[in-house]
């Protein structure tokens, strides 16, 4: 799809370890009919699932729950150009499981804007795509 | 819709000025009927048009041209957990105006990936929202 080299597409496992490595990413949904996108703090769970972090009642755990909806984070560096960018679709789901919500609470998980009763969605990945980019002239590093 | 002072909606007038602060934000657009996200090097043209920097030839730049897209940026601090985050809904067409190409390509805006031959996307904001975060307990920083 793109011609140059400077871009490399990473495999799944690739896009999941990179995700692991950051705290925020962008879900976008749809709200009234146009799509939403939104900073939420998230992690990877060992099984591959992402977990995000929302503010219990917000338009947002509404807007996400039983949707296919799209997740994206970057981690990017305008002076040297670089960085990759992770785009993942799944369904998403409220964490209703009390053993699971139990459990996502004690990871310390939570909403990037705090939230002393926070809720959990659960994404899980059917598709996962993502790219590094390295600037003109350089290799594009390995890992 | 969110009942915590901690989120406070921002104007459109601060959104674009925000907006202005930041080289990156992620445009969403559909390609094979997904939501597709992906960070581009944007500038805000002193008329409030957004002008995004594509690479001439990928599925980007045929992906957004003529539709309505979504436009997103953010600046996120993690440790003290506050930032704001804007959302800027409205239709994208390729620069096609040899004039107007030309003071795009005298601006310096340029593709992430560096690009000799760069393409402009114009997107008119027909709807712009955004939200300032402050951690709990501390008041909003007004500017």
């Amino acid at each position: 799809m793109d011609r140059d080299d400077q871009l490399e597409e990473l495999g799944a496992d690739t896009c999941l370890r990179l995700l692991s490595t950051v705290p925020v990413g962008r879900v976008v949904y749809t709200e009234h009919a146009l799509p939403a996108v939104l900073p939420v703090s998230f992690e990877v769970a060992p099984d591959g699932r992402l977990l995000l972090a929302v503010r219990r009642g917000s338009a947002t755990a509404r807007g996400l729950d039983g949707t296919v909806v799209a997740f994206q984070a970057d981690q990017l560096d305008p002076v040297t150009r670089t960085g990759w960018s992770v785009l993942v679709h799944g369904r998403a789901d409220v964490l209703r499981d009390p053993e699971l919500v139990r459990r996502a609470l004690r990871s310390g998980l939570r909403p990037w804007v705090g939230d002393p009763d926070p809720m959990f969605v659960s994404l899980v990945p059917e598709l996962i795509s993502g790219r590094r980019l390295a600037p003109s002239g350089r290799p594009v590093p390995h890992s």
